[in-house]
């Protein structure tokens, strides 16, 4: 049994790396999330790409605990606003975490614009106490609503139609339909043969 | 004597318009606000670059009122955001126009970002009722400063050092040192022959 640090404070995050390593038959991989693992500072997300950011955030969890540390840095990427929120995201109406004022400010933002398009995206980072390192990305691709639509996920998923949800945005998904399609999925997906790897 | 609409309800604006004809010694043009101009409803500024933004500004007011119309569309883009607020900068909290909330949120935004490049952007579009169209686009390069400094100007004035006023920010210019060096200055310049061919 290898244990591995998910470094995210967001329950929801851990909860969906955990349905993507059961589904892929991952065995022999205990994730440890943030608040099993001894405390150690926040890094601040001072990239410029969400690369940039997944890599400092498992380079600080895997040197903090010892343990190899799965981070993720994700965000909704809007083409009228050339990509943004992009890597601020969870932090775009200036407060970290608050999905409320994040999506009232992107709608208020995007009211005039007729240009909707949109895509989630995730870079999942495996940053280990040796020092090897590996990065995947992932992309869904979407159009932004007009006014939010469902109860499940967390961030923008009420804000979300992906192209591949028949209409329904991504928080009238369940977790299953989610993981499926969303773009941590991809991402981690891909990272997958690298986490197994380490045992 | 030619009248000229500026599509603007900013007096800031027009006077910075009107300083910048008076130093270029373009007479004969009797620049027209919004508020002594035949009302008319504001197009949607649904474009997705400065220069589709002032174009339809100016389209709009010359097909109102029968009078050449001057428009810009400007903005502040700031390099590790790609380049927004861009054509969102003065409605960048949601509220169009309320400097205070545009300022506070950049600054929330940028708060963990040190790539602090940033250039204000301005394109100013001239629309004549027989369908002649032009426009021109100037910037102003400098850095985004972490905490508002000068009381003059407007926007995000307070928040831009540009890269040529000897670490002042905007707002600690003059009009005049500001119109000497602005992106909107260097823009109408640039237009002005053709609003002196008007005549």
């Amino acid at each position: 049994m290898v244990k591995v640090l998910v470094a995210s404070r967001n329950q929801g995050k851990v909860r969906e790396l955990e349905q993507v390593l059961r589904e892929l038959n991952i065995e022999g991989v205990e994730l440890v999330s943030l608040h099993d693992a001894p405390p150690y500072p926040d890094p601040v997300e001072d990239g410029l790409t969400f690369v940039d950011n997944a890599l400092l955030k498992a380079r600080a969890g895997a040197k903090a605990t010892g343990l190899p540390c799965v981070a993720d840095d994700s965000g909704l990427t809007v083409k009228a606003l050339n990509g943004m929120p992009g890597i601020l995201s969870a932090r775009w109406s200036g407060n970290h975490g608050d999905d409320q004022a994040n999506n009232d400010l992107l709608l208020a933002q995007m009211s005039d614009i007729n240009e909707r398009a949109a895509a989630f995206v995730s870079c999942c980072a495996l940053a280990a106490p040796d020092g090897q390192e590996f990065t995947a990305e992932g992309r869904w691709e979407g159009e932004l609503l007009r006014e939010p639509r469902g109860e499940h996920g967390f961030g923008y998923d009420p804000l979300f139609a992906p192209a591949d949800a028949d209409g329904r945005s991504s928080a009238e998904l369940t977790a299953e339909e989610k993981n499926a399609r969303s773009h941590r999925g991809k991402a981690l997906r891909a990272l997958a043969p690298h986490i197994a790897a380490l045992k």
